[in-house]
């Protein structure tokens, strides 16, 4: 039983703070780490059934990119930040020039920590239409890049999946990009990390709406999801204190003590987190004061990292 | 030869400050006027393709509603409006309680005159989703209502007509209403008329981007279009004072300069125009400088008076 | 030592959920409490230097104006509402009908949850330049409102109270309404909550940034301070998270990890709770994720109140 | 008698379309051009009495920056540009490294063409706070700086002036920027163009609001106003038209018409451009209808123009 909502695959109960000693005993999961240009890459392959049982996330690949949030990010840091984003992307998507790429931003524009996928498709270089209407400014170099932000199903009384699924048969691209605000069990990723994966994506699922799948199966062309954490769940703050205080009761105490903390890791924990949380429901949410700035900083950089992958730039 | 922009039937050259027995002598247009509450109604009935000639325009109907820009718009003349657009609305939909009506937001939402068609979407009753994920808010006499905000072609790579042929094939409504900024040469129309019609609408088709038609033939169900004037095109303006100094000059003036005069109508008054705006190229345009809250307040109407019209108040 | 930020007086440590007989024990503080409409109202007076001190604000009356988060918010519990918060404006404020009232919208209209005072100014009626320029849209009944929002000290460089002073003297106003979002520490007050006091205001200080206090010494005329909480401090749901477990342990353990619980809540629970947050300083907040909307409701119903307790509806 | 409402010394009736041998005929007024990387940049010096009459513009300097809308405006041409405002501004505003630069946003921010003042403050860099609270962020060569977007009478209820003299009491500034929208007579001037004056500004001055004026008189210290045209006044165009038609049939026809014309320009022409515009009163503006992002665009040269002037970059 898992309290934690998150959308990051390497936050998953079975792989967070988890040594590589303890990964690698599970089957179906492999991990791998690099550093380039003090940014951190992790990547998470999710090979099977088994695997993707443990991980509680469909087979396929999570590369995980995430930024210290203190380091200080002048244009050198902006520059390489996009160079490894759009090299994993590139490598990810691994499209032919002359398909059409069809980017998808999720999420509702009018509140501010789900507004990253709109506001990043604002930013984007779209080059479909040129080929027919203005071919000057086009060139054998170009990709043909078509995008669209659906709304969300409260606002528009259509499933996500419709909108692209229908949008796509007519379009007809070789890859679709998904791009949406994500959930993190960790303060310290929001908005500094971003996740790309080959799986698709559920949208809302890190916060409780499960909607219809956009991926491979529901489309019919490799959807590649790409994400940055812009909000924790009110219960994961809760969770997180009650956690660190039960180690902290455990270290110091007897062992009727520990047994009692060991007893409310699995019940009372949750009872706790639900009473603190009542009040809201599951609407509530931890994020940073100066969140509208960060968002437009960082759909900035996701769209550059895009048009740069895409040879569009 | 017309180099007035105008998206507006009533407006088309073969109407535009025409008496009743000028017009009812072009065979296949009917004009009939109605005033209630002091909100004028005007229709116009393109009966055959003699008719659809001489207006420039398809066959079919359209409801020009215009209201005094000077009128005081207090609570009561703001219902009556509604009752009035909700009235023609659902006479000319005409659609069964158990269809979806699909409605389209045309327009940039980032162009203050150009955001209509996304506004009015933002505030409209949306029901579709309720049928089948809260059933307790619907009941026998809700309309199913979906719609989106496709954005414009030069942002999504897209033919407006590709997005919404693609999602109504999924979602199959009964009806498609489109909801658009217009192009208007009348200055006193500028926010202060609505324009309904049965015949689909060509996206930018009055500021001179022709994009494929949205209507029967291209989505495969009838098509309204609902539109608000809210650009007067640069050239509108500069050739009304060429126009109105002609008809003064001629009265005064001798046979020798009237001759000149009636030369310059179709000649010299194009290319004078086109000097004058010649630094924009088609980029002009006149607007009232309180735009961004009209449009608002123009949304709220329509919005509320399409609810009306389904019953979804 | 308290660690909870808050801007409320009803919810300083020495006040909050606190009984009637323990509170009646302070010497200096009355509290009186008030059910209309299903609105709870308290008052806290503070009435000499002891309840000051006891309390943590300066002398003064404190009104809490409590809605239920969960009610359904009708037009008529709008209406209840403004009543209730316009009549007890009415009194605290008990200005001349000749005297102007300068409102002061302060927070960054460009950060989502510090928005709050610039959008009451925007719904505000303003009159005071009416009496010269368009006297025939005043009367007798009309009080003479004027407001600024003044932006924040990193935006202008300019401390709020001199932005306020410096025109307050030109101005010459008979009082001062200050408004302004808050810090709460407690989740269900978030947008369901408004305090108002006649002691003026601190901007920032429930999140730490202490400024110039505008008050009746800084300003020279009486000073309402009128605010609606938007914000839990990230470390007050940390704290509040591990406040209910040591209750929750204490209950069940024997004396001796009592003991350790206790010693926990002076040392070890500040430590956790900096050791949670530690990678966002203290700009992580807690906020309802559709803050957005809750906002520019609440400023519509205090821009409403605020006209309704000045005559000028 | 003049029809064309501009705010740009340049185009008063006595210097706009004359030759430099013209000019040179008006006592107190001197012309002088320049070129610089293709900017066009003229200097009118009003030195008397007389000049300011024949202009209907106070003694002092104005100088106006024009750009070739049609040019490409690639990142060197931006910081080219930024170069030439930025020492002209140096030069006019020259003020000493220990003096307060105390910069005004003027406009309403919600009104697109009138929004340009409040979004150069919000990019410039502010730094009069930073000497007290945060000195490890300034040196030798930081000139303070202040901001303040005071909004407009219509919605402060408080006379700009009046905001602006409170304000300068307290911070003391040694110089004040004043950043407007201007009305232009000029389509091509259309955010092509900006007016840098040391003579203060009088709100609203170009399109018939007379506000009072902010100059060294009414604040007690130097005032520089910096202006962009916007809108062309809907009056402008019309008259425009008219006139290049009275030339077409003037150069055309016999003595009595061009007699005719000629009383025309006198009394006709300016009940004709009543007639036209009649509807709208003086509210029509034209604008271009990409002019949201213009606006974004030219607001950060400004400020950054500032900002290097100031060296504070």
């Amino acid at each position: 039983m898992c309290y934690e909502r998150t959308d990051m695959a390497i936050e998953s109960a079975a792989l967070f703070n988890k040594s590589k000693e303890e990964v690698s005993k599970i089957n179906g999961v492999i991990v791998e780490e690099e550093i380039k240009n003090e940014i951190h890459i992790s990547k998470v392959k999710i090979t099977d059934q088994n695997g993707a049982e443990a991980v509680g996330k469909p087979v396929g690949e999570y590369i995980t990119i995430d930024i210290d949030f203190f380091m200080d990010k002048g244009e050198k840091f902006r520059d390489d930040l996009m160079d490894v984003v759009s090299h994993e992307l590139k490598k990810i998507i691994n499209i032919e020039k002359k398909s059409t790429v069809f980017v998808i931003g999720l999420g509702n524009e009018k509140i501010t920590p789900d507004a990253l996928g709109p506001k990043v498709v604002d930013n984007l270089n779209i080059t479909r239409h040129l080929f027919e209407e203005a071919p000057v400014y086009t060139d054998e170099n170009t990709q043909s890049v078509c995008a669209i932000s659906p709304g969300v199903l409260g606002i528009t009384g259509i499933e996500t999946v419709e909108v692209i699924k229908g949008i796509s048969d007519r379009v007809k691209p070789g890859a679709v990009i998904c791009i949406d605000a994500l959930a993190t069990r960790s303060i310290k990723r929001l908005s500094s990390s971003i996740q790309i994966s080959d799986t698709g994506i559920t949208p809302g699922a890190g916060v409780g709406n499960r909607r219809h799948t956009i991926n491979y199966q529901t489309i019919g062309v490799p959807v590649i999801a790409l994400g940055v954490p812009t909000v924790v769940d009110g219960a994961t703050i809760a969770n997180d204190s009650i956690r660190l205080l039960c180690d902290a009761v455990g270290n110091y105490s007897s062992q009727t003590t520990k047994g009692f903390i060991e007893k409310l890791n699995d019940e009372d924990r949750y009872s706790l987190v639900k009473e603190i949380l009542r009040p809201y429901g599951s609407g509530l949410i931890v994020t940073p004061k100066d969140i509208d700035s960060l968002i437009e900083d960082m759909a900035i950089i996701i769209a550059s990292s895009i048009n740069r992958a895409l040879g569009n730039e």
